[in-house]
């Protein structure tokens, strides 16, 4: 934790007398207050993390939070009664006059909240935090590989459960139930099961519609593990393959092949995004790969930096990063394939595990 | 969606020429944008809305999520190349001078992107959005019955698969499996599956704790249906309970009984809120209930708006809010009982209905 605090302080490459996180209501959390706290359960609504330069960090909290606050090294403060946390954040920020903030995660209302209880210069420093979070420390890669091998288990039993007349939902609860079963707390974000022509719509949540020979079967899911997200797409054929849906399958599966091989220490995202993109833009898909190669994960699914032709990122040992080309024709279908990678110095370690080769199942 | 966006204009109360919704990467997606277009399925991250007073609506996405943005009435614009997000936002607001924010879940950072992309005033309305979602229109409501019948379902199944010895996790994702079984396209929450000591920890999150004789067993989840959440607490004692077990949840189900009575419109949340807590602190268990009595459900778990002591919400017709008192005792375990509740002109429909008198199972 003191670790992860000093980390983002040298990165803010500015004087800051502390740093202060606070979160909104759920989903208006933010992820940093995690990352710097390390807290491993317990949802924080309205709780702030105070972080000061030399590692320490003072946590106000509710009382609904003060067991999953325990395991923490933080000096917890404990908000009893009306006006506690104006009292108490104030307390901690006494000789404090330049504070940096998380522009990411903090909501425009708790920033005018922050500024009507001290009189204290803000300066937004999600940057630092961002590149703080991207590199992950021993114990975040150990919760990360744990999430990953949970979800790579469970992609290696998809074709054992699959039937012709199954809804898009069971097929989701069946991917949720057996992560869990693993040891998963949760799906790291709602599964995402598609068939046929829904597979060409990337976000597709799950509905009643029911497996038929001769069309797709598109799974994106992941688990989460102590806070940590996995996050994988395994894309299959029900029963009988067309030419076409091979092809389409082959060159997404190549474009990833040669993702993967770029990936290491120096390079940057954009670099991996082009080669891999170029793959299917030289083939009959072209113009049809519609989102980033891939985005950086951790205690969030998208957790701050993408591989993607805008993308500023270069890549770093220890950062764990998605690669997933995909080809969408409305109408028809889509074929995702998604794997987790680890960053080291010569190259990537594939976290995810699951069979990737084409597949009718 | 024309009729909410009125509503919203209507209770900013101040002239507004248009008010500009903008989501960051999740979890910081605004719950207003959802609202506010009805988009039934897709992330949209790093995508606008720009709500006019006149209930049109101009919708700024990547190509990613143009499939499922079709869904609306909204005017859709598609990102295609860099630049296009700025230059679409800057066309929709040519000619407004005064904009309206979401200031619950506009990030910081976003908000920043906003001035620096136009010359506007900035005037935060969260206050009005909240509660233009505080009132469900009849097609929120059937969303969120939907949800609650799911959850109710698979609550008064826990008692047929509860065994010794499984784990919290096997326990959740058995949960899981059969809501998304029942059509929810995931848990609203991660479940809260809570044994034994676990159930003083209002949000302990599911781990391998095993299941013993005499144990509280503690259930806090919900089901997802169309975007919007059932949020339902069980408890139960595992094969013998003791007279004291038996106290802590006839305590639990006496304050929420008299809250449930309590509830109609025009009731303050603070009123109901006292009833409910003066029955609890009228008991051995005084003190114990370290939370609100409930809150406001709809697109998100907690909505906006809370019975609680400091509580300024007003019951009215068509608010959905839950019903949750609870007892956490530190070592020793904890007792929370929660409904999801429709407020009526004269009283409240409960919309989750799984069995609620104490059981050993």
């Amino acid at each position: 934790m003191e670790k992860r605090i000093k980390m983002i302080f040298d990165l803010a490459s500015e004087p800051l007398d502390a740093i202060v996180l606070i979160n909104d209501v759920e989903p208006n959390l933010d992820i940093g207050f995690f990352y710097a706290t390390g807290v491993e359960a317990g949802l924080f609504e309205n709780c702030a993390a105070i972080l000061f330069p030399d590692g320490r960090v003072d946590l106000v909290v509710t009382a609904l939070e003060e067991t999953s606050a325990q395991g923490t090294r933080a000096e917890i403060k404990v908000i009893e009664r009306k006006g506690d946390r104006e009292r108490l954040i104030k307390e901690s920020l006494r000789s404090v006059k330049r504070v940096g903030v998380n522009g990411a995660g903090l909501t425009y209302r708790k920033l005018q909240d922050l500024r009507s209880m001290a009189d204290v210069e803000v300066v937004d420093v999600w940057r630092a935090i961002e590149a703080a979070k991207q590199i992950k420390d021993q114990r975040e890669i150990g919760h990360i590989r744990k999430a990953c091998q949970i979800a790579s288990k469970v992609g290696a039993e998809i074709p054992s459960f699959i039937e012709e007349g199954m809804t898009e939902y069971q097929a989701a609860a069946e991917i949720g139930y057996r992560m869990q079963k693993l040891g998963a707390s949760a799906p790291s974000f709602p599964t995402n099961a598609s068939f046929g022509a829904n597979a060409a719509e990337p976000h597709h949540l799950p509905g009643a519609d029911e497996l038929r020979k001769g069309q797709f079967v598109l799974f994106d899911y992941g688990a989460l593990y102590k806070r940590y997200c996995s996050d994988v797409t395994r894309t299959f054929v029900f029963r009988k393959a067309t030419q076409r849906q091979r092809d389409m399958y082959e060159v997404v599966a190549e474009a990833q092949r040669v993702g993967i091989e770029a990936m290491r220490e120096g390079v940057s995202g954009k670099e991996v995004d082009a080669v891999a993109r170029q793959v299917i833009d030289s083939s009959p898909f072209k113009g049809l790969f519609i989102h980033s190669l891939g985005h950086a994960l951790g205690l969030a699914v998208h957790d701050g930096g993408r591989m993607s032709p805008e993308s500023d990122l270069i890549l770093k040992e220890n950062m764990v990063i998605t690669v997933e080309p995909g080809v969408y024709v409305r109408g028809e279908g889509g074929v995702r394939i998604e794997d987790d990678v680890l960053v080291t110095k010569t190259g990537c370690e594939l976290l995810t595990t699951a069979p990737r080769e084409f597949r009718v199942i």
